[in-house]
């Protein structure tokens, strides 16, 4: 049984896109780690999910946007239920490391 | 929307055992966080859940044994599924620090 690491192969530079890994996937629940090298979701772009998704920041820094006007700073820890169709955008990462998300999607 | 944080209301002494809390939890899905201060499992308790446990160590350090003989060290970040009925116990959590887990619930 392989254990992996939330932290092993981290780029090392800004890659074009986030990078996202199923860590597991069972009974409509999806776990994954995303990595993020500076992205921010388009301006007019907001992510409307069918799910609910609980995410948090493992390393780096990030911001969240909601579409009823919240904004939220995201530090190493921060955690929060984003329940499905609650739209809500990427506004920032920092571009001074990676940063890391752990994201639990599951069924609404 | 409170945001709440991983590393948050850390216990700063041993406590008489395991602080659990619950972050997440719909449809069968339960996101926990679990706080151990030097705690292990009793040598002859197993657990043997109904449900597959994807877990990870945030902070501090623990060692997973398995009935099938496996003994897992767990450091910062790495992650494993065990699955449901894999009876397993923890037979050791740092004295050192205090070891933060992250476990994530779900239905076989």
């Amino acid at each position: 049984m392989p254990v992996e690491n939330l932290f092993s192969d981290l780029p090392t530079q800004p890659l074009p896109a986030e990078l996202v890994d199923l860590l597991a996937s069972q009974a409509g629940v999806r776990i994954k780690r995303i990595v993020s090298t500076g992205q921010a979701s388009p301006d007019d772009f907001w992510y409307d999910q069918d799910e609910h998704e609980w995410v948090t920041v493992l390393q780096g820094a990030a911001r969240l946007c909601f579409d009823d006007g919240e904004v939220l700073e995201m530090r190493v820890g921060d955690h929060l239920v984003i329940n499905a169709h609650r739209k809500h955008r990427v506004d920032w990462t920092t571009p001074e490391e990676v940063t890391v998300w752990l994201a639990v999607f599951y069924p609404a």
